[in-house]
């Protein structure tokens, strides 16, 4: 098989073939900002979804839920502003006018259109503006598209969140283009998360929800930017088969070049996500190594990563590494103090449990000045390890959490 | 039985008849406050404690447990300014070279010697300036000591934490005082929190600490400042029977009415630690009902009662209830989101998991300005019900924590 290296092109969501985009003001926002995007291919084709795992489960989910068991998608319709969520009854009959007027508007079937938002918990959506703003956004739509759509997803996020990537496959140029929103509700299993994928590979559904199940564990199921995770996560990735392409079969090499380029747009846009995190000004990535299983090795990682008394530690470039090793002791995996290794940026700080000292201290001092560095810690326990991106605990953070509604 | 109400006393420690205290600075603090206190029984009597369950557990709480084997204790001894943990060999000698110091100087056997250290982990402890400070600490030993050694213990606590109660029981006047230090690191199965306990009622030790172990739970074990948990947690009661009331027995309504004191007392200290913490402006009770299990109803109450989300959001004193939602959906419980049900101080804003819409929001906009309430989640999915009180996340617990060292 001939390929080329992997490399990223501007475009998102547009840059493969046959997909349109836009985004517009249609008044969710008090802020005029945009705050309803659009997003269709010019051609049916299967859709893959991963959703939120928390239990509280807003309107869209349901409905893309319900939708993805028909296993083809045309369009996808996301609102910033207002979440849909504990709307009840109401706020399901809400996303369902949404995508019947879509597709009405659009000509396609009602179940081939998607339905995201993400916002303020708990208020109707207001029908009316989402009435009146699905003609302008259909009108926009266009080929260069994509990140007037990311923008139109934003809440809190500070940066328009998009990336794309392309590779020759056996003679076959395929895209991969993505677009996400999050910044605050971000932790493992997902958080008020939302990205959007598209390709225009060809390939059959089971497979692609397989390749992107594959594709979003190693990367926006890694990263934590505060412990919570949200009622409305959502990641879909369409794909229209417009580059001609053989279809890609599992245990293919062409599939794994594929999987190649999908995994680059998720890892990226999570990094995107942690760097853009509420008030964040260090992205830290915690290796947990020496675990007996991985789960355990994730278990530790995520106390870790979850800790204020770090992440504000992170703030403060503060090399206060006794508070990783209470993190650790209480993480609930059966660890043996005695066996426990620590460090920063690869300089060991703690080993067989006992700090090093005010040399290593000092060295380490060094190492917490930076934007982004490696935590590692060794559980001596046997071979398994897991990593999680974290980021730090500001003020910002304090500040934007605590008037994000008002 | 006749009986006296309980009736708050001054005197913290040094309340119970037959208690002296005193607390100095010996320097292992850098600034010029108080680092080193002593509380001694003029008569050696049962010792009960609980201890953190950090598996990352401190050189003292090594000691105290091997101590607490032999169940009779006569003096306590706590450092402020240094944690002695991750200190390895080295810093259990420091342990047990401080306790044998002091035994000897007070002539009594080492084991009933008890050692509690609190402050940065890592580093070893000064033992010149312990060896140089016992001598003036034992000095100073006096009759209303109480309050210096609580002043003593305290790290960033911004109040001297102490109470102590008092009743007439069965004809015998027994009084319970106390001190504590804490304010990071507190959360449930305790946190860096120290607490110390006195007594001169008559008690046999496998009683004392069955009692203990009652107190400990409702009080200590269910406040959470940030979700962290040390590895220094210490409670401890040391008893010498001055009162010189019949034992104490199991079953008996005599020992009911010490517990009464003995939770007073665990109450008061956790709610002084509470309202102590951190950068705290609010303390908020986190009442869960409805649920099939205690363990469930627990599960969710730390759940909400450790959300950063949930936290920012009461100190910024918005009503953001979405967030509350959210998080007891990600609780890992199995909750049925149409028979959740959520109210502030009693006033219903989600029934059957939907928002009761803006005249609810307006009402709890009011409650969220107090300085303490109650949030309410009902589960309705069972009777049992389980509380946490918590409190909120400000810039001054960012503040206090990224610059804690420096």
């Amino acid at each position: 098989m001939k390929r080329t290296p992997l490399k990223e092109i501007k475009g998102g969501i547009t840059a493969p073939q046959g997909f349109l985009a836009s985004g517009v003001h249609a008044g969710i926002k008090k802020q005029a900002a945009p705050d309803l995007a659009l997003l269709v291919s010019v051609k049916e084709g299967p859709i893959a979804g991963v959703f939120t795992t928390n239990r509280v489960v807003a309107a869209p989910v349901v409905l893309d839920r319900a939708h993805l068991r028909g296993k083809v998608g045309r369009a996808i319709i996301v609102n910033s502003g207002n979440a849909n969520a504990c709307t009840g009854a109401r706020g399901l009959a809400d996303a369902r006018e949404t995508a019947r007027l879509l597709a009405s508007r659009l000509g396609v079937a009602t179940r081939q259109v998607f339905v995201g938002s993400t916002g303020v918990i708990g208020h109707p959506l207001p029908m009316a503006r989402i009435r009146a703003g699905i003609p302008a956004v259909v009108t926009r739509l266009r080929r260069g598209g994509g990140s007037e759509a990311a923008r139109a997803i934003m809440t809190t996020d500070l940066a328009v969140k998009e990336v794309a990537v392309t590779a020759r496959i056996a003679g076959h140029r395929i895209t991969v283009g993505g677009m996400a929103k999050g910044s605050g509700m971000i932790h493992p299993d997902m958080a008020t998360m939302l990205a959007y994928l598209t390709t225009d590979a060809a390939i059959a559904q089971p497979t692609l929800q397989r390749a992107l199940k594959a594709a979003v564990d190693p990367s926006f199921n890694s990263i934590s930017v505060d412990g919570d995770t949200s009622t409305n996560d959502t990641v879909l990735c369409l794909a229209n088969g417009l580059a001609g392409n053989p279809l890609l079969t599992a245990g293919s090499r062409e599939l794994a070049a594929f999987q190649e380029l999908l995994d680059h747009v998720c890892h990226s846009l999570a990094l995107k996500i942690c760097r853009d995190g509420e008030g964040v000004t260090k992205v830290v990535r915690i290796l947990v190594a020496g675990a007996r299983t991985q789960a355990e090795a994730k278990q530790v990682a995520k106390t870790i990563a979850t800790s204020s008394l770090v992440k504000t530690a992170l703030f403060g470039e503060d090399a206060n590494w006794g508070r990783v090793m209470a993190a650790i002791g209480r993480s609930g995996v059966p660890i043996a103090p005695q066996k426990l290794g620590l460090a920063f940026e690869g300089i060991p700080i703690v080993k067989q449990g006992v700090g090093l000292g005010p040399a290593a201290e000092r060295r380490i001092d060094r190492v917490v000045r930076r934007k982004a560095f490696t935590i590692t810690v060794d559980l001596g326990q046997g071979s398994q390890q897991a990593w999680l991106w974290t980021t730090d605990l500001s003020y910002d953070y304090v500040k934007i959490n605590a008037s994000y509604r008002s």
